[in-house]
C-alpha cells in the first residue's frame, strides 16, 4: 500500500493512491465472480471516473457492481457477440454482460470500422450500467478517433413541462483528439443536475439551485426533501434538455431494441437477479476521412488556443471541456483519491466478505471529517 | 394568389397563402440570378420554416438571400462537388453555394451512403447560411432515415463563464422516421435564445428572461438593450451548452476545414461581396441496419404513446420534438403564413426591383398592427 501524505489535499478527506484503489477493485470483483475481461473494464472506467474526479461514477460503485455480479444481474462471464453487421454499422449483444465491458468491445468495433470506413457505429443490447460515459468517448480519442457514446438510465428525469419521471439522465460524451494535449472531453448528463446532487442537498440541509429539481406535480422546488424528479437541462427552456434526452434514448433504446427508461426496474433493487437490458450506442470518427489531418489538427488547435485565451468574467475562467477533469487527474495522481464514508465503509464489508486487504490503514479511518461527505458529488459537476 | 380569409387568424397579421408565399419566393431568387437548383433549394428551406413556426429562418430571409446572391457572396450557379469519400463518409465542396443547396445536396448523398453502409456522413465546405437546420433532418427522416444536421455561425454566444462572443448558436438538428405520423423532429440552438429574440425584447421595452444574455463583460443582464452577447443553454450549468456547441462547431468548421465561428466575417455585412466559407455537417443513419423495421417502430411507437400520454404539469401540455411545430404547419396551411411589417416592406422593394406581382394584394397591407410585428421571432422558439 502506497502512503499518501495526508496533508497534501488540505481537505481532510481520506485520500488512497490510485495503485492501491486499482488493486482493491480488481480483487474485489475477481471475488465477486467476474471474469478476467470483466474485472479489467469495470476498474478501468471506475478508475477513470475516481481520477478525473466524476467521483459519482468512479470507485463508489464497486460495492454495487460486486452485489449484481453475485446476485445474477450481471453475467460474469459474459459470451459477448457481434450479432449483425451491415457496412459501418454493428449491433452487440452484451449478454448481459458489465456495461463497462459491453462498451468498451463496442467502442473498440466502432473504431474498427471507422478506421476502414470513416465512421463506424455500434448499438449495445441487453447490456447494464456503463458508468462514467466519458471512458469509452476517451478510449477513441485516445486512438486518434473522434468517439460519441451514450446510453439510457434509470427514469429520473421530467418532461419540459412534465409531471412524471420519464427519461433516464442520459448522458452524452464526446472525446476528440488534440494533437498536442489531452483530448477535448466532454461528458454530461441531459438532466440539469445528477440526481446525487439531490441526496447531497438533503443531507446538507440546504436549498437547491433554482428550476432544477420538481415536486410529484412537476412543480420547480428548492426543498431537497420536496424534490421527486428533475428537471432536464435549460429550465425556462428545457423542451431543449428534454430533446436531447430522447435524442438519446432513440439512440440507445430505440435503434437497440433495449428497455425504454420508463420501462427500466430500478438500479438499486430490490431485484438485483434479473437482467435490466440497457441499451448504449458508441461512434467512431476518423477526423482524416474527411479533412487532412494537418488541417484537423491546426483547426483544433486554433480553436482550442482561442478559447483558453478568450475573457471571462470577474472572478472566473473559461475552460474547454475536460480541462477541468485533467487538472484534478494530475492533482489526484500526486495526493491519491477521495473516498467518502460511505464508501469506506462498503470497502470495509467488502474486504471483510472476500478476506481482501483494505487499500488504507485503518488509522487513517479518524481522518473523515464533515467535508469528506461532499466527496462523492462535488466532482460529479456534469 | 389565393385569397387568404383574413379572420381566420385571429391575430390581426398579413397572411399569405403557402402557394404564394413558395411562387414569390422562387421569382425573387430566380429574378436575383440564382440557377434552378439554387432556386429549388433555398425556396424549400425558407417555406420548412415558414410553415413550421420558425419565422426567424423563414421567408424573412429571402432578401437577405436575394442581396448575397447579387452582391457576389453566394455563387448563384454554383459546382458542388464531393471532393473525397472514403467508406461511409464524404467532403462535399459546396462552391460558396446557397447553403441550402449544398446542405440538402450533402443530406442526398448522406443518405446515399447510409442505404449502403448503415450511416452516412458528409462534411460541407465553403457552404454559407443554411437557415433552419431541421430542414435537412427532415429531409433523412421523409426518406426512412434518422438524419443529423448542424453548422457554425456568426460569434454571438459567449463560453460558459466567458466574456467574450465566441460560438454561433450553432444548431442541431435531427429528424427520426415515424411509421405512422409525422417525424420526430428537434431544431435546437445551443445558445439559450436566439439572438433575434433579443432584437424583440428591445422592440418592445421588456426585461428579459433571466441568464439568457449578457453584458461584454459577460454579467447576466435583464435589459436587452444592455445584451452583447448570449448565454449557452443551461444557466448556471452552462458548461453543458458551451460544450455542445463545441462540439457542433468541431464537426461543422473544424472536420470540415472551414472558417472557425469567432473568425467569421458577419452574415449582415457590410461586406456582402466575400464569401464566408461556413461548415455544415450532415448524417443519415439507416434504422434497420441496427434492428429489424418492426422492432424500430415498436419501440419509437411505445416511446412516443408514453410521451404524449403523459401527465403535464399545470396548466401546460407534454410534446414531443416537432409535435408544436406539425400542429402549426397544420394550422398555417389553413389560415396563411404570416409577415411582419419588415418582411412585407423588404417583399415590396424586392418586387418593384424585379417587376414581380406581390403574394398579397395591396389593401391587405393595412392589417397590419402592433401585433404583427412580434410574428418574426414568435414561432421562434427554438
Amino acid at each position: 500500500m502506497t502512503a499518501i501524505p495526508k496533508d497534501q489535499s488540505g481537505d481532510g478527506a481520506l485520500r488512497v493512491s490510485e495503485a492501491d484503489l486499482h488493486a482493491f477493485c480488481r480483487a474485489a470483483l475477481a471475488a465477486a465472480g467476474a471474469d478476467e475481461a470483466t474485472v479489467d473494464a469495470a476498474t478501468r472506467a471506475m478508475m477513470h471516473a475516481s481520477s478525473l474526479g466524476v467521483d459519482s461514477h468512479g470507485v463508489r460503485l464497486l460495492s454495487h457492481y460486486a452485489a449484481v455480479l453475485i446476485a445474477g444481474r450481471l453475467n460474469p462471464r459474459p459470451n459477448i457477440r457481434i450479432t449483425s453487421g451491415f457496412g459501418a454499422v454493428a449491433t452487440l449483444d452484451a449478454d448481459d454482460a458489465h456495461g463497462a465491458l459491453a462498451t468498451y468491445k463496442a467502442m473498440e468495433h466502432a473504431i474498427g470500422l471507422a478506421g476502414q470506413m470513416g465512421i463506424g457505429a455500434v448499438a449495445v443490447t441487453r447490456s447494464s450500467h456503463f458508468g462514467p460515459a466519458g471512458a469509452y468517448a476517451l478510449a477513441a480519442a485516445e486512438a486518434g478517433y473522434i468517439g460519441l457514446a451514450t446510453c439510457n438510465a434509470d427514469a429520473v428525469v421530467r418532461l419540459h413541462d412534465g409531471a412524471s419521471r420519464f427519461h433516464g439522465t442520459n448522458p452524452i460524451a464526446c472525446g476528440v483528439p488534440v494533437r498536442e494535449g489531452r483530448p477535448w472531453l466532454l461528458d454530461m448528463a441531459t438532466s440539469a443536475i445528477p440526481y446525487n446532487r439531490i441526496r447531497l442537498y438533503r443531507s446538507l440541509r440546504q436549498p437547491l439551485p433554482a428550476g432544477v429539481a420538481s415536486t410529484p406535480e412537476g412543480r420547480d422546488t428548492l426543498d431537497a426533501d420536496e424534490a421527486e424528479m428533475l428537471a432536464p437541462i435549460g429550465g425556462e427552456f428545457g423542451f431543449k434538455g428534454a430533446g436531447l434526452a430522447g435524442l438519446l434514448e432513440i439512440f440507445s433504446a430505440v435503434l437497440t431494441g433495449a428497455t425504454l427508461s420508463f420501462d427500466l426496474p430500478r438500479m438499486a433493487g430490490p431485484d438485483l437477479t434479473t437482467p435490466r437490458n440497457l441499451g448504449a450506442f458508441v461512434m467512431a470518427i476518423r477526423p482524416d476521412a474527411f479533412v487532412d489531418k494537418s488541417t484537423f489538427d491546426e483547426g483544433l488547435t486554433r480553436y482550442l488556443d482561442r478559447l483558453r485565451a478568450s475573457p471571462a468574467r470577474d472572478g472566473c475562467s473559461v475552460m474547454a471541456p475536460g480541462d477541468r477533469e485533467w487538472a484534478e487527474a494530475e492533482r489526484r495522481a500526486v495526493q491519491g483519491i477521495p473516498l467518502d464514508p460511505v464508501t469506506i465503509a462498503d470497502f470495509e464489508r467488502l474486504a471483510e466478505r472476500f478476506d481482501l486487504a483494505l487499500p488504507f490503514a485503518a488509522g487513517q479511518l479518524g481522518r473523515t471529517p464533515e467535508s469528506a461527505t461532499k466527496k462523492p458529488t462535488e466532482g460529479d459537476s456534469r
